[in-house]
């Protein structure tokens, strides 16, 4: 974000006016925080997005209704346990989270917000999560190192926190915005196993808020996946809390306030690609001249979600032809003839075939490298930490863009002994 | 096949009479046999099966209209290059294939099928792959030898070679029916980088031999998946020569033969999916009590090409909440509380929950393990080399079985490794 009027700032969550955050370990998962609670000292109109699988987690059944009655002051998380395919002991759980969050904080438990990540599959240790719920709430504070500890205590296999803050100066008053995310595994388009809390000081009405979160998902979260598979447990919330004063934002203010928050959202949403599981480099998967944006996006996210294209990029090995083959069996009709495929910006693939001329195949030959790979361009490019895909259909005007990362041994190995 | 009238015999596609094999390593892959010619000493009905990408090689896209026209005599098909996204000096270089072989046994270039696997978007080598059909086509015999040859110039990144012959006795006469087929990576439904070579020496009509292949290949070829990509090059060609004498079959021998077919498939599939690329175990994911057909076979799909679901498996990690998960994330509408989940013949999820009864919890717990995985029973069922996944929906009759492997640290390795 270069422009003069937003700046980065410390805090996290606790970042904007009015909103404080408590943190501690409870036991859920071994080491480290798993517990969290947020609270804005005045209601905050909110929004959230969900997962759109159809196996949805207690905490996401629970907030899906919470978020439409009417304000929110509060959200607790807990990170090592999904509260999901648990029944109905699960839905009691989740509200039972609530409930005690409600009682520390001297709420309704109707201005609580659930979420939960980690294990699908077991009971909520219910004691350690009541107790650990009464240690935070013991230690709500709005210093920024207390922002850092609500954003560690949503981590599961993350390696690094991810958080950012901002302050927007719109002219006649200033703005604060916050967030903290956790990715890691089970990322993919509409809300993968991430966890997303955004505060701001912001005075939005309540369609405000929905819409502007919804056009900053659809650009970040939304467009990101690490293996392809969506949680049970995705979940994104908004709360502003009009602590900065003043009216609604309208007009210019209004437009400031989505730039930062998508700007926030992306930021966001690429950290939690490059801490996916395993992943070395940071890929960004473009497909333009589609017929209808839809078809893009199912190329796109079929080239980032294809196995071999992210190992043969895990290997920095020009692989190309995995590329166009995973596009081409999308089943949406294609004309090889009309593909451009870039790396970077280099166009390898056009009119059917390889880019290199007869000459620099015959170069090739003679200096031991294959010419579908064009190395001494490619090896570059491939070598980086970033990667951009470009495949150009040539069929229409739509467009898509995905973010994704390689597939490494170590995602593997992360994945096969998660559980036990 | 236990049944007294089929037996195993050796010799894979040169078993059945009349036909002939030759195979060389020309030098297009390091070490080992590329290049090979199948021969029937009459014209042959022939069926062929091929990709349906998008995107389709040189080889495909010639045989699917040479197939059509009549009877076939040869097969030439080489490993290492897969001629695909290659151009218009693609399509001249496998006509060039069919043309060199044609000349090579005495036969119309209209009466060879050609085939390729390997590397995508490099030129074919065609000095040495014409020099590989001179040479092999000096070699064609009928020696069982030849026909293990054959089966191994067409492997790629396989570990084994993977053939089978059966003889039937159907009462009157005795139809022998031969087998080879490559696959590893780039497997999944509908023909992914696999190659199978069939051959027969019984009397069919072309209508036959197509339905006859058709059937077989649905309930094998196209059920099996490795890593949800599917190739430009795959491939599956009968060749019925009728050298067996009689008439076309018809009746309860018709039957014998669909049913020595699908046996003779269904090997061969699983023993791709056995060698798939870093694979350790074999799965067979059944989803039953769906309303629709289509609906189980994108259910047991997903579950299949989850990276989730594999990695769980790799690490013998009974997670299942990644099952129901991988299913729920499908878009297909699912209820959770009508869903049964089994692991081999352990029920595991039921009625939206563990099945795991509070006892069996509170033993869990004092054992220090956890419930949800029920690891008593499960651990052994995990442990096995084969692994049965059954997803029940409740929602309807309908139902898919699709087999696949897990994925292990050594895919990510051949596959980041392959092209370099």
């Amino acid at each position: 974000m270069s422009k003069d009027n937003i700046q980065e700032v410390s805090g996290g969550v606790v970042a904007p006016s009015g909103f404080l955050a408590g943190a501690c370990a409870c036991g859920i998962k071994q080491g480290g925080y798993d517990l969290a609670l947020l609270l804005s000292n005045r209601p905050a109109r909110a929004a959230a997005l969900f997962t759109t699988n159809q196996i949805v987690a207690a905490p996401v059944r629970l907030s899906r209704e919470t978020v439409k009655r009417g304000p929110i002051r509060a959200v607790v998380v807990n990170s090592g346990n999904a509260n999901a395919c648990t029944g109905a002991q699960g839905h009691l759980n989740a509200m039972a989270m609530a409930e005690a969050t409600a009682r520390e904080l001297g709420l309704s438990p109707s201005e609580v917000l659930v979420a939960s990540t980690g294990i699908i599959g077991q009971p909520l240790p219910m004691e350690k999560i009541l107790a650990g719920i009464r240690e935070a709430g013991q230690k709500m504070s709005r210093d920024p190192e207390h922002g850092r500890s609500f954003t560690r205590a949503i981590m599961t296999t993350d390696t690094s926190p991810k958080e950012l803050a901002l302050k927007i100066d719109t002219g006649g008053r200033t703005i604060t915005l916050g967030g903290a995310a956790k990715g890691a595994g089970m990322i993919a388009p509409n809300m993968a196993t991430m966890l997303a809390f955004i505060t701001t000081d912001a005075t939005l009405t309540r369609r405000q808020s929905k819409a502007c979160l919804q056009r900053a998902v659809s650009r970040s979260f939304n467009q990101i996946t690490i293996d392809g598979h969506m949680s049970t447990n995705d979940t994104v919330i908004l709360m502003a809390n009009g602590a900065s004063g003043g009216p609604c934002l309208r007009g210019r203010d209004l437009t400031a306030f989505q730039e930062a928050l998508g700007h926030l959202c992306q930021v966001l949403a690429r950290a939690i690609v490059k801490d996916g599981e395993g992943a070395t480099k940071f890929v960004r998967v473009i497909v333009k001249g589609a017929k209808k944006e839809k078809e893009a996006g199912v190329i796109a996210r079929a080239i980032a979600n294809s196995p071999l294209v992210k190992t043969a990029i895990n290997g920095e090995d020009p692989n190309w032809g995995r590329i166009i083959s995973a596009a081409g069996a999308t089943g949406i009709t294609l004309d090889e003839k009309r593909l451009r495929l870039y790396i970077g910006e280099s166009l390898i693939f056009e009119g059917g075939t390889s880019v290199a001329s007869p000459i620099q195949a015959l170069v090739a030959e003679h200096q031991g490298y294959s010419i579908g790979a064009l190395p001494p361009m490619l090896k570059n490019i491939m070598q980086g930490k970033e990667l951009d895909l470009r495949l150009e259909l040539g069929l229409g005007r739509a467009e898509a863009e995905v973010w994704t990362c390689d597939l490494s041994e170590k995602y593997v190995t992360i994945n096969a002994r998660y559980h036990t």
